[in-house]
């Protein structure tokens, strides 16, 4: 096959990539678990994700698919290759969402790979090998912590019996939420863990403002950045507001303030590069009248580069002590996920692809983390990112163009049937 | 009478305080809410409060006291005088907890008034004006805010319909938790509001470390301090912790940490007087990885200068405004109490009984709020404190010694008789 014959046939898939059909999909989904104020509350293992995940295998089921999971409850769609002796080529993303999540988040790049499917067989394709549209379990981590949970137990990051125990806030254990999920009707397929895929495909939207501001209908992703997080509790004396002088006090949430302003101005950047948010700040007892005996809080530090990730990160647990007034103060590390980068070979055919199809692109990084990152340590893997209205996201108010997402699957389909052919 | 008559009379009165019996009455009504670390879950018009008054009604009856209540289920138990036409004497305090509360706090002024008229029956008086041992229902405010509810309603500071609906937590209102205790068998008869009482005495724990650090059995209570709270909104935008640039961050914590500090610093007073605590600060979504979209937290800003308190006090909105960074901000006076001064002849009274019996005293500001803050504005008022260990109070540890506890009641005794024999 030359290079000029490959050209032409993706191209032509491109072409059955139908954007209405797409859409009617994104607003089908949207109806499971859906708010008033026009986003979802899916989350993972619920029974409003149950009910998604059963509509989601009668489409499947509709045009010829074959499902399966596993034991973390992921689900896979296979369109069935000529060999299907061959690692499979993955594309997808998760169907989770926040509590007052949008609509597009994870559900676009799960709904684009079922449309990159259907645009391969509408073009008449058999691919050589499979294909995989995958939803990864809770991506999200809001209802069980932490996310990206199916995708870690995929890949072998983190094993089935460690996630077990972990509970939600009304005590149920992931165990008993994954066999409700797993005994759903119809029940399918049980997949092994420990295989390789042949390549990983995932497309999402930004989540931030970048694409929108560069006036970019996609975005290669070059990596993602490295994240560290921290859980600071900071104990001092439950006191009486009007009875005990300052001068006596060990006021937790005095300390606490202290050191959050503290950490802002060791870690301010010129450049805007590094991203510092104290996004859970809880008060014991939260009494107007009386002086805060404990405050707990949460640090997340992100960068895109290792070496500066590592440093700014190990001045956190000093920077606390420091500024720790006349209170106690614990710092426990919980996540230290170093910065990667997909491999260039990838990222340079979907900047081809996008070329070729006259879809406007740039390269851009990825601030928030995604299931791609453990994909990424077993099988090559890549993300496209389309935009999103003015980089609102774990929100109800989330939005995306019919025109942005219908150019990101062209894009995928391309990429993943080049994949799928591939030797 | 003569005046030496007097002396000799209250001398005697005082001796008939049985420092035994009022210590178990203590731990007796520590029973109802005890909670494993020795403090009380007693709060206002909760079942663990209804038990405890039908106990002290019992105990009541059992030495001829006659218990009624009225429609803001104040609790009185009256001693009848020998001319029961003429305004009674009250001395009481509260019987109702924080969610951890010390086992001390309102009841040690109750049952000192009940031990007051059980030292005046031993010793075989009948005084000319009635004594009316009162609990006032909610002091501290906890489940239902704001405190002192039951003595603003006696007092006419507050009118019966402002207090119904308001709601605890769980939604129930004031009005039908009322209903539930007013419903309670055995009913009491129901006194009405509008009348003025000759004096009211409250003796409280002194929730500070003072009258410890002076080595003094007793403090005369000058007055209470003014007290201005605030309840502060900072209105921010949710946002995704790893993907919005800092530059274009509505933090709604970062907004409310620079608006805390610059007020501690402008209230900040070498002389340690102003007391400025913020103690309650909550946050949403208060998820890890969101940028906080709102804080909502409290001020609670006291001094025992009324112009000072003013002064200070107006400073505040404008300082939440200068510092609100990219936020909105918006400010709201919830309580404006300025200082009260308890008057000179009744504190001189009990200084001399106190001395007369050999008790070590001093006068002493009062720093907390109590109910004897709305009797003041309806008859002559005043205040006794006794030490607690450590200024320790609103605590599970709260703590304080027999020998004060008598001694209280011994100065009460006299007070109290004093008055009641007054014209």
């Amino acid at each position: 096959m030359t290079k000029a014959h490959m050209h032409t046939q993706a191209t032509v898939v491109a072409s059955y990539v139908d954007g209405d059909r797409l859409w009617d999909r994104l607003m089908a989904l949207a109806r499971f678990g859906a708010l008033p104020g026009g986003g979802v509350n899916r989350q993972a293992l619920s029974s409003e994700e149950i009910a998604a995940r059963a509509e989601i295998v009668r489409w499947a089921e509709a045009i010829g698919l074959v499902p399966s999971t596993d034991a973390a409850a992921n689900l896979f769609l296979r369109l069935p290759g000529r060999d299907d002796s061959l690692p499979p080529v993955l594309v997808g993303s998760h169907i989770d969402s926040q509590p007052t999540g949008g609509k597009f988040d994870g559900a676009y790049g799960f709904l684009a790979g079922i449309e990159v499917v259907e645009a391969i067989r509408s073009a008449g394709i058999q691919p050589r090998r499979s294909i995989d549209v995958v939803a990864w379990m809770n991506e999200e981590g809001s209802r069980f912590a932490p996310g990206m949970m199916g995708s870690a137990v995929f890949s072998g990051a983190r094993q089935l019996v460690d996630i077990y125990p972990l509970k939600d806030a009304a005590g149920v254990p992931v165990q008993a939420a994954l066999e409700q999920v797993l005994a759903a009707k119809p029940s399918l397929p049980l997949r092994p863990f420990g295989w390789k895929p042949h390549a990983f495909f995932e497309a999402h939207i930004e989540q931030g403002p970048v694409l929108e501001l560069e006036r970019k209908t996609m975005g290669v992703v070059s990596g993602i950045q490295g994240k560290r997080t921290f859980r600071v509790e900071v104990v001092g004396e439950e006191n009486h507001a009007g009875t005990s002088p300052r001068g006596v006090r060990r006021d937790a949430l005095v300390a606490a303030v202290n050191i959050v302003q503290a950490l802002q101005n060791a870690l301010w950047d010129k450049d805007d590069i590094v991203r510092f948010t104290v996004g859970m700040f809880t008060v014991s007892p939260n009494a107007p009248s009386v002086v805060a005996a404990r405050v707990t809080f949460s640090i997340d530090l992100r960068h895109p580069d290792a070496t500066t990730l590592t440093r700014l990160g190990d001045r956190v647990a000093p920077l606390c002590q420091e500024h720790r007034l006349r209170c106690e103060v614990n710092v426990r590390e919980l996540l230290h996920d170093p910065p990667l980068e997909f491999p260039q070979h990838i990222r340079d055919k979907l900047m081809r692809i996008s070329n070729a199809l006259g879809i406007s692109n740039m390269e851009i990084a990825s601030g928030a983390g995604h299931d791609a990152r453990y994909l990424h340590y077993i099988c090559p893997t890549a993300m496209i990112f389309i935009p999103c209205k003015a980089g609102i996201s774990h929100n109800e108010a989330e939005s995306i163009q019919k025109e942005h997402a219908t150019a990101g699957a062209r894009v995928l389909a391309e990429a993943v049937l080049d994949l799928t052919n591939a030797e």
